[in-house]
């Protein structure tokens, strides 16, 4: 028998813990045979969820802590001071080996902190990047990084450009993935200090398929797979990605409603529109791993139901099955020799 | 008689040029009567494309250019060495008083850097951001600076909000214009350094409506009126939000098209659908101004038709019927006295 893969989630995270987040686990744990699940948390809550349901309780295991590190508190204190919290002790399971990968939709700043600090970068990593997948016109292109590290120098660009395209090529199947840095203009000449030093040092990578700058305005048509920038950017490009179409959509959806006429054509547009636009729709990518650390550390986003919590449970499946952190020290260490 | 404003226009300028660009011209004439137009290119070309219109020629004049910057130039030699080119023409009117205010839909780069070196700055002035308006949900917010300083420091950004506060209250007319810095969280602790620097001096300043910071998310349901950034991060919030709604509304166009039911749904819901995202279309707000200058200089999307020239032209009569620059250089001088 192969060695199941074993994810470690935090059951109490995020606005709807624990009901869909043990309701996740349990269809994720349904749909992957490979697959053991840890739920982390307050044990008589997690237990309570977990009775309305049937699954193989062979791979599903309750691990207990008391504390819930709450959205609003100051991550590197949290983290330091709650030792018995689902994400502190879920986290302790992958730094020990007992678990390989850690899934959680609490405290983004949480997630960070711990992923640093309890589960700790590969040899080599300088800085570990926070990478969502976002959805395109063509399907998905890896933002990188969205949050983790402000300010940011060229050296840590150069490494989200390597890790970013190994994930797209391994967990994601693309080929030779096209590496592009955000900028605010086409030519190489173009940018600001961080752009114009990074630019040559990605250009003279020989790993990567480097195609150059990308324009904001290109990212939604998925002109690049591996979208390479500095946190505050990336951040900016994320939130403005959600709150533009989800006020567009609400603004479709109004002017549907207006007039009686458009009432009855919303009503036969519907289910091709519905359709369509799942295309646009972020959960079903799962979280975004936090790469380059010893173990996978993936966030789902705070508002996550059952199914982004599968998703992102089977994410961290093909990430183990794939090697990927070797993959990735292998990919950092070719550059430190050079 | 009141005395016309007058406003210089790049009749070279942008895709649609010749045509599109006279066109806009007329109609902004006939829908002010306190405007004078100088349409500047090559007369040959300009004065054919007038001859197809009638209109008040006393407030029509044609000023020879016989050079013309193209895109792709690099700006700031295309400025030096072009001196019969429209966009140094048209800059020199401003100059030299003989005109209130430039027009432009050709390369951005030559407008910023013609607008700085000919044009010149207002005293006190450190940096002239540009300024473009953004279509969300209530109507529309300044987005400054968008394009015109990467790499801006702490001093600028107040400035900036400053300058836009001044603008959306007397151009647009929004009393008490909220101004928001944007960040990536709502804490006053989060951030990349220039944000962490800049926050407390914004907060400081007695006279703007200082409501701290604004997540990306946030920018499309219009929580601020005026948003701060710095240019690298305003190229992006402005490319994006244009390459988001395109995509989006593309997928809506092909998702409506895609059975026989959802076409017929479609011819009903087309009106309503049309007159709701007509609200969210850039073309109406005419150009971004570049502020702080020592007249008024505009610069349009490169694919303007008539009706944004005529709407970045009338944009113009209002901002100089405001005595905008006058109330910039209070503003500025104000804050420098403290």
């Amino acid at each position: 028998m192969q060695e199941l893969i074993r994810v470690a989630v935090d059951a109490m995270g995020g606005d709807n813990a624990p009901a869909e987040i043990v309701k996740g686990a349990v269809e994720a744990l349904k749909a992957s045979t490979d697959l053991k699940v840890i739920l982390v948390g307050q044990k008589e809550a997690v237990q309570q969820e977990l009775s309305k349901y049937q699954y193989d309780a062979s791979r599903m295991e309750v691990v207990n802590a008391t504390e819930i590190i709450e959205m609003a508190e100051p991550p590197v204190q949290a983290i330091r001071s709650k030792k018995d919290s689902s994400i502190v002790v879920a986290m302790k399971l992958v730094k020990n080996g007992e678990a390989d990968a850690f899934v959680g939709a609490g405290s983004t700043g949480a997630v960070l902190v711990g992923g640093q600090l309890i589960v700790g970068r590969l040899k080599g990593v300088e800085r570990p990047p926070l990478a969502p997948l976002l959805p395109t016109e063509k399907g998905a292109s890896l933002l990188i990084d969205c949050g983790a590290n402000v300010d940011a120098r060229p050296s840590h660009l150069v490494q989200f450009a390597k890790m970013g395209s190994i994930y797209m090529e391994n967990v994601m199947g693309v080929k030779n993935p096209r590496v592009a840095i955000v900028n605010i203009g086409a030519e190489e000449e173009k940018g600001n200090a961080l752009v114009k030093e990074t630019f040559p040092l990605l250009k003279a990578c020989q790993d990567i398929n480097f195609i150059g700058s990308i324009e904001a305005r290109d990212i939604p048509s998925g002109y690049a797979d591996v979208i390479v920038c500095e946190a505050f950017a990336g951040n900016i490009i994320l939130k403005l990605y959600e709150g533009v179409g989800a006020t567009l959509i609400s603004m479709v959806k109004k002017g549907m409603m207006s007039t009686l006429r458009s009432k009855i054509g919303a009503l036969l547009v519907k289910p091709a529109l519905k359709t369509t636009l799942k295309k646009f729709d972020t959960s079903q990518y799962g979280g975004a791993p936090l790469l380059g650390l010893k173990g996978l550390v993936v966030k789902t986003h705070g508002s996550s139901k059952a199914v982004e919590i599968k998703n992102s449970i089977l994410q961290c499946v093909t990430f183990v099955e794939q090697g990927m952190n070797d993959k990735i020290k292998a990919g950092i260490q070719a550059e430190e020799m050079k």
